[in-house]
């Protein structure tokens, strides 16, 4: 039954109503029966989404102005999406975060694979910074936003509008405090024994990235007594891992002063400090220095910003990440372990992996593969959507 | 300079010398010059690689009889294989799993990835097992083992000659203890908190697969509170982790009662056979009929062996595969996990999720896909074989 207040948009012929029943969370605008009235819907307002022969498929989520024109809310066209509906959707995510983590601190809504397309929530203790980067979501985030504090008990909610996908959903960028109060200083994150430092209203995205922790984990298993250099360091993700592994030290590089001053913060805060130090600059001119000057480290990780973030960029993406191991396999000492990370939606696990060969090849260092990871189960994947998991991390043994 | 005793074998000019050079550790039959006198080499004997130019290009073991004719050993073509040769890539490998494990219970050596083509050694404690599975380590048995004592310190070899491989190289399947004397019980090993009991002679290949190390550990990590079902259990690789992680139950099913054996006395060593159980039956079948009684766990995990060892088993495989998601889903809550593993080399991740999905759909269970892990550490790959890394591990959320 198809509940009146909604309006309805229907599937051409061709359209693939397969993919759809069997999860796919997407309808592209040249699969609709598009008209004068369906390009008149309001971005962000609910639909139900019927098959080529007028049976309903679900609620969907609109937005004329995307490519994505529909997102699957519920196999339900019936749903009603009010604060009770999100409540079950987050109590779910939850239920997952909780078994896994000791402490609050992790991606509690990954968007689709969530069950809330287009909307990313990440929880640090008792503030929750919500990303909704979605038009439906923006419309319903009181209701969202009630459902959050009601289930997971958080005192302050963020909204964070800086995400690029809103641009092309149409949306602003304002920034605001929507519950409680923002923390006036970083909030102290604890993971895999180290303590980092997020920055929650001036930071980058929402502060600290909770995706790299099994690769922050096996990093740390490899940096017992190691001497490690950590490139793209950012707030200090791989460096005081490590350091919490046990490396004898560690080295941070990164072109943001204030990523770094963050790293040092977490660093005196897990009262590392001292086996601690952190070099600004531009990552590619660091490596270089680094080999010319000589310098040897048991343990190199590099975490470089998505060089291939979509189709057209994927070629010189892929010379991009080439030459990071290029230029950082020299200052490996033989036998030592480097680990290369991409988060290119683009650049697929196995293209990523023969770009660091030919790398590792130019600069004469054979190598063993040592782990192949990927992003943390808080960041769950749609199986339907599984080819698009951005992040990888490759450690090799050189 | 080339050694003058050894032989000497020629690419064709066809062959891919690019690839070889590059770090590809093969040379097939057909890329060779074959003559009266290269079809004569002693199986295991060592040669030296020329290009087709004559430049010499390492020093392979050969054997006629394989289509894997040369196995790259040293790209130094006057190298000795010698105590010396050997202590030197032991102690290579040794230092990574040293760095990586607490306690001496890893895979030592995997084969090419860890310079020793065709060979592989489990450690357990004071006693290795070798797997001799090319003609070249037969011949050179006790120089390779006088090495692995001297190196690693441990008290007893076995070696294991019941790999199917031996047979393709024309090897013997004779087992025996070597140095020392045989474990007469099984060993406890101590992983992820769990206690298992290889039995180091009467057992299946090694007596105890350490491979799946970093997947038990995932499992684990989902466990607390959790009544688990373990499928294709072997000595409780899973469900003997999940307990250690704080399981409520958890249920072995296997088709070997000896398998289930040692993985009861596992739960004893460990303190936690109050929650164990254990099921001797076909894994489908046992499946169909936990379905059939309505049992529901919080977390399930098949781990059945290579339903797809080579290519032409590949789309039955693949079919054997859908076939345990079917009937394994129905077993989890709703919310549950359901760990998925494929030890097949055919079946590479991406296909080996498309036939897990398709189960899934059959079964009517929408997922989340939590996790994607392989062989652990201690199981390197030699990057240009990455392709062929046989594990796959596929944790999804119903």
């Amino acid at each position: 039954m198809t509940a009146p207040s909604y309006s309805v948009i229907r599937l051409k012929p061709k359209a693939n109503a397969r993919a759809i029943r069997r999860g796919f969370p997407w309808v592209y605008d040249n699969e609709l029966v598009t008209d004068r009235r369906t390009k008149k819907l309001v971005p962000g307002s609910l639909a139900v989404l019927e098959d080529a022969d007028r049976s309903p498929m679900g609620l969907v989520a609109v937005n004329p102005n995307s490519r994505i024109f529909g997102r699957m809310l519920d196999r339900d066209p019936t749903a009603e999406i009010n604060e009770a509906w999100f409540s079950a959707r987050i109590s779910k995510a939850l239920e997952l975060r909780a078994r896994l983590y000791a402490a609050p601190f992790y991606r509690l809504i990954h968007a689709e694979a969530d069950g809330l397309p287009g909307v990313v929530i990440d929880r640090f203790g008792d503030t929750a910074v919500v990303q909704p980067n979605a038009a439906w979501a923006d419309v319903h985030f009181d209701a969202l936003e009630a459902a959050l504090i009601s289930v997971t008990g958080v005192a302050n909610v963020i909204k964070n509008a800086s995400g690029r996908a809103r641009s092309l959903e149409g949306l602003d960028d304002v920034t605001a405090t929507t519950t409680g109060t923002a923390p006036d200083a970083p909030v102290e994150v604890p993971m895999n024994g180290a303590i980092y430092m997020a920055d929650l209203t001036g930071g980058q995205k929402t502060g600290l990235f909770f995706d790299q922790r099994p690769n922050h984990a096996f990093a740390a298993s490899l940096s017992k007594d190691a001497k490690v250099l950590d490139v793209f360091s950012h707030v200090g993700g791989f460096s005081l891992a490590a350091l919490a592994g046990g490396a004898t030290s560690a080295l941070a590089v990164d072109g943001s002063a204030a990523a770094l001053e963050l790293a040092e913060a977490g660093a005196k805060a897990a009262g590392v400090e001292d086996r601690f130090a952190t070099r600004k600059g531009d990552a590619f001119d660091v490596l270089a220095q680094l080999g010319e000057e000589g310098e040897r480290f048991d343990v190199v990780i590099c975490d470089p910003p998505a060089f291939a973030p979509n189709k057209q960029a994927l070629e010189a993406g892929l010379r991009a990440y080439e030459r990071i191991a290029r230029l950082a396999a020299p200052l490996v000492r033989p036998g030592g372990y480097l680990g290369l990370c991409s988060c290119s939606h683009a650049a697929e696990v196995t293209k990523f992996r023969v770009a660091c060969l030919r790398g590792l090849g130019r600069a004469g260092r054979p190598s063993q593969l040592l782990h192949t990871g990927f992003a943390g189960p808080d960041h769950p994947l749609m199986p339907q959507l599984a080819e698009s998991g951005y992040l990888k991390s490759l450690f090799f043994r050189l």
